[in-house]
């Protein structure tokens, strides 16, 4: 059975600019991985309603999972909640258990829970919350959709309260073969392997240390002992 | 006039497993905002053909660019020149001018230009050459489509050659103010702040360094005047 898919959506401004470098995709990419789900596609848009409700609308429709990062804080550009409330027709306000654990937390912090913070309590109708442990506002989750922080921290701590619950495949494995020849001397070889050994896939990424070409080959499947014959029949083929 | 827009479509298998962390991304995002081309969206996709093709004829509609990073190599999952070639409904084969560059290049390494190397010359009709300073084969620009390396250093030197071409419009100018606060207790100003400057955008960034919380405020626009305003009318609210 193929494993269930995902696709991420980055929502952000300052990524879009080149302010700010992401962070968590890469993070989501190597969970995902581990956990037997297949991210097929990430998009990064910017903090404009219609570009959001489109791609969340698109993903969701086409994958077995989104999970969304950024846009969640109490500022007048985190319009995510809002937007994917939206994009699910789901009515969205100010939510009871969400604001309970919002005054919980800032009364401990002796901090004011003012109309901004509040916000932070919007969630649709019918989403179940994603706990945060590191600074309380929840994310949630509606549908399909995984909506998360985009502080790293946070986004990090959200995953792992998320992932637990889904149903993953078989995790994806990968062994990598170090070659020191250029990527155009072993491609054919590649090629032949790759025809043959269709279950996997086998990436080739190049790269040059003081002058010497190599290429790193990543063979990537479900099956362990598949792989190890690929990369035995590689080996041998270049007499390593 | 409001500025050209980008889309960026970064392919490959690697970035997507978590095992590559994409850099391409951010470098382009920094250099389109200093040309002043708005990027607006991006993708990222497998290596595989239906969804390059996808992505590419969505992109390049609805945006005047569209740059691409990845899968031009000479290995079996290279791909991306043959689906960019059908996206445009292009005949697509090894193109003489490609063919001596990578002729001459081979002869001074003393390598062998053999069948997987010549793979790199395969050019779509009426595509236009970028030049590669660093590894010679080259990227391609059909209709609005810039079709470039994934290897950081090569995409880099291939952004280079294309970039000064372009018609850049006015540079996206930004000044960030660090403030030691929490961001829920300056949202409400940073709202009105929003409301009153529109033709700005002003982006909260929190962070928390030794358990202080605090946030960047960053204001953006082409008017250097208008940011300034900006800036300071948010210093004297905040008495900094």
């Amino acid at each position: 059975m193929a494993n269930p898919t995902a696709a991420m959506l980055v929502i952000g401004d300052e990524i879009l600019s080149g302010r700010t470098r992401d962070a968590n995709m890469h993070f989501l990419a190597g969970e995902l991985t581990k956990h037997g789900i297949d991210l097929i596609e990430v998009r990064i848009v910017r903090d404009h309603a219609p570009a959001i409700e489109t791609a969340v609308r698109a993903l969701s429709e086409t994958h077995d999972h989104v999970f969304t990062s950024g846009g969640i804080g109490p500022t007048h550009d985190d319009i995510t909640a809002d937007c994917i409330a939206r994009a699910f027709g789901a009515h969205i306000d100010v939510r009871d258990d969400a604001r309970a654990l919002l005054e919980a937390h800032y009364d401990k912090s002796g901090q004011e829970l003012n109309a901004a913070r509040l916000r932070m309590a919007r969630i649709p109708d019918g989403a179940a919350l994603i706990d945060n442990p590191v600074s309380t506002a929840p994310g949630f989750t509606i549908g399909n959709v995984h909506v998360m922080a985009g502080v790293p921290l946070v986004f990090q701590a959200m995953v792992a309260s998320v992932l637990p619950a889904l149903t993953g495949g078989r995790p994806l494995l990968s062994q990598t073969l170090r070659l020191n020849r250029g990527e155009g001397d072993i491609a054919a070889t590649l090629s032949e392997l790759a025809a043959e050994f269709d279950d996997l896939t086998i990436g080739c990424y190049p790269f040059q240390t003081n002058g010497v070409f190599g290429a790193n080959v990543v063979v990537r499947g479900t099956e362990g002992a598949r792989i190890d014959a690929a990369i035995t029949r590689l080996a041998k083929e270049f007499e390593i």
